[in-house]
C-alpha cells in the first residue's frame, strides 16, 4: 500500500474517503486533481498532505507553456496559491510549498526549473518518510512491553506517506517485540480512527479495541491507559499543538489521570514562527460531517451544527513530543529553537 | 407527543431508535414487549425506564391467573425478574420495581392487587413527571439570561416521560424569558444528541448548535460554554453520578476551564445504599453499536470495539446537583441524606 506515489507525470493515491469498504486507487495528473483530492479528505494528514502539495506544484510547473523564468515564476505562483488555500492548519504543507517555491528561484532555465521542482517533490517526500521511521524509532524507546497505547485520529503511512507518526511509534515498538495494545479512538466527525487507523492496525497485526471518543476518559480513569500518544498538524514555538478535534480533550484526561501524553511529528510540522497556539489557524469544515455519517442523516433536517476540525493542547499538557531530530519536553521553547536550529528543512 | 402512555391494558410508547427520521408510536400489551423495548433503547432515559418498569409490572399483573395472593406474588416475582434484568445501570428502574412488588403485597385480595399495581404504576409516572417539573424550575435559578449552555445525551420529555432533567432546566430558564443557546453533543454511539436532544430543541424553539462529543473541550477552551448541565442514571450516597458515556470527560474538561458542572435528576435516580460511584453497577453494551452507525459500517469487519454505556463523574467534579427537594453542593453526603430522608420515593 503506498498512500502517495510519483507516477513521472502524474500521482497516484489511495483514496482514503473510501477505506476500509473499498481500496481505490486514483491518478491525478493536474495540481487541480490534487487541490480537490486534499480539500475532500482523500489524501490527509500533516505530512501526507505536505507530500502531496510538492508534487501537486510538480505537476503544475509541468504544464506551464510559458519560456521566460519570471512569467513561469508568475504562474507558479497561482498554481502554488490554489494548493495553499486547501486547508490552513498542518503546518507541512505551506512549509512544502515554500520549498518548491525555493527550488524554482535557484535554478535559470524554465525546463532545469521543471526537472528541479519534480526532485524537489520526489526529496520532500523520501525525507519525510525517512523522518517518520526516525521518530518511530526514537519514539519507540518510551513504550514500554505491556503498555495499552491510547491514540487518536490516524497517524500511519495514509497520513504520513511515509511511515507514521504516532502509529509509526506504535508499530516501531511491536516490531521491537513489545507486546502492546491499542485505544483507538473513532474520531468523529469523519472517523479517520474507525476507518483507518483500524484498517491499518488489523494489516500491521497490531491488537487493538477501537472506541468512541467519548470513551477515552472512561477507560484512563479505569487506569487501563498507560500512555496517550497522537501525531500534529502544527506545532507552535512554545510546544502548544493543534491536532484533529479532541485531542485537547485526550490531553486533559490524561492529565488529569497522571497518564503520559506524547505528540509524534517531523520537524516539518513545527511553525517556529508563531509564538504560540493561539495563532494557528483552525480549519472549519462543513456542518454537514457533523449531521451525517458516510452520508446518511443522523440529526433533523436542517439544523445548525459546529464543525472545528482541529483543537490546541497547550504545552503544560505534553509530557514530551517525539520528533526526528530528538525527543524533547519542557522548556519546549528551547527544545525546539535547537532542533529546528540543527535540521531546518 | 407522550414518551409513554398508559393506555389501560397496554402501554403506547414513541420508539426512540427511529426518531428523528420517523415519528413511530408502539402498543405494547405484555411485559415482555416493554422488556424489549428497554433493552434495544425504543425507551430510554433513566427516568422513563423507570415510568416503564412500572407499566410493565402492571401489564404483567394484569395477565396472571393465578386466584392465591401467595401464588400471584411469586408469579409476579418472575415478571419483576425479567423487568430488571433489562438495563442495570439506572436506579429509577429496581426503585419503581420495589414500589410497585410494595403496593402488591400491601393489599389483600388478587383482583385489588392488580388495580392497586395498575395505580401505583400511574403513580409513579405522575410523580415522576411532577418531580421534573420542579427542578426544572429550581435549576432554572442557575441559568443566566445569555448563557451558552452545553448538554450531554438526551434529559428532555422523552428521556423522563415528563418535563425533563438536564433539557427541562434549560426550557424552564427559556420559558421564564431568558435568552440562551445550546450546544448539543452529538453523543455517540447511539446519538441520543443528535437524534434526540436536537429534535426535542427543535420542537421548544431554542436556538442550539449540534457538536460531535470531541468538540465540547474546544468550545469549553474558546471560552464559549457559561456551563454544562447533563442528567443522570445513578446518583451514589457521596453524589458520584453515572451517567451516559462521556459525562466524566465534559466534567473534568469544564473542571479545567473553571466553568460550573451540574447534574439534575430526581431523587428517585439516588441510590443512598450505593457508599460511591465504584459500587454502580456500569452496563457494556453490544460492540456492533461503535462499529456501525444506524446499521451502516464504518469500520473493517471483525475488528474489536468496546462500548461501555455510562462512566461515574466523581462528586469533586459536580458544581450542584439539581432535585426536586433541592440543590445540593458539597458536602454530597449530608445534602443527599437530608433530601431523601424528607423526600424518600
Amino acid at each position: 500500500m503506498k498512500a502517495v506515489e510519483w507516477l513521472g507525470d502524474r500521482v497516484r493515491i489511495l483514496d482514503q474517503t473510501q477505506l476500509p469498504q473499498k481500496e481505490v486507487y486514483l491518478e491525478l495528473g493536474r495540481h487541480q486533481d490534487i487541490a480537490s483530492a486534499i480539500k475532500a479528505l482523500k489524501i490527509r494528514g500533516a505530512p501526507a498532505i505536505g507530500v502531496a502539495g510538492g508534487y501537486a506544484i510538480a505537476l503544475g510547473a509541468l504544464k506551464i507553456k510559458a519560456s521566460s523564468k519570471a512569467e513561469f515564476l508568475h504562474e507558479l505562483k497561482d498554481v502554488t496559491r490554489q494548493i495553499a488555500a486547501t486547508r490552513p492548519t498542518a503546518h507541512n504543507l505551506p512549509l512544502a510549498l515554500e520549498r518548491m517555491q525555493r527550488a524554482a528561484e535557484a535554478v535559470k532555465d524554465v525546463e532545469q526549473i521543471k526537472k528541479a521542482l519534480v526532485s524537489e517533490a520526489i526529496a520532500i517526500h523520501n525525507e519525510e518518510a525517512e523522518a517518520t521511521l526516525k521518530l518511530s524509532k526514537l519514539g519507540a524507546e518510551l513504550i514500554k512491553d505491556g503498555f495499552t497505547v491510547l491514540t487518536h485520529c490516524n497517524t500511519g503511512p495514509l497520513a504520513t506517506a511515509g511511515y507514521g507518526t504516532a502509529l509509526g511509534v506504535i508499530r516501531q515498538a511491536t516490531e521491537q517485540g513489545k507486546k502492546l495494545r491499542v485505544l483507538a479512538t473513532e474520531t468523529r466527525p469523519l472517523l479517520q480512527g474507525a476507518r483507518l487507523t483500524a484498517w491499518e492496525l488489523k494489516e500491521f497485526n497490531i491488537p487493538f479495541s477501537l472506541i468512541t471518543d467519548s470513551m477515552a476518559g472512561y477507560f484512563m480513569s479505569k487506569g487501563e491507559v498507560d500512555c496517550v500518544i497522537v501525531g500534529a498538524d502544527r506545532i507552535a514555538a512554545n510546544g502548544d499543538t493543534a491536532n484533529k478535534i479532541g485531542t485537547y480533550t485526550l490531553a486533559v484526561l490524561a492529565k488529569e489521570n497522571n497518564i503520559p501524553f506524547y505528540v509524534a511529528a517531523p520537524i516539518t510540522t513545527i511553525d517556529p514562527a508563531l509564538a504560540s497556539g493561539a495563532q494557528i489557524p483552525i480549519e472549519f469544515r462543513s456542518p454537514g460531517e457533523v449531521t451525517h455519517i458516510q452520508g446518511v442523516p443522523i440529526a433533523p433536517k436542517g439544523i445548525e451544527a459546529l464543525n472545528p476540525a482541529f483543537d490546541v493542547t497547550p504545552h503544560p499538557f505534553i509530557t514530551a513530543i517525539i520528533t526526528e531530530g530528538g525527543i524533547i519536553g519542557e522548556p519546549y521553547e528551547e527544545g525546539i529553537k535547537k532542533i529546528y536550529g540543527n535540521l531546518s528543512p
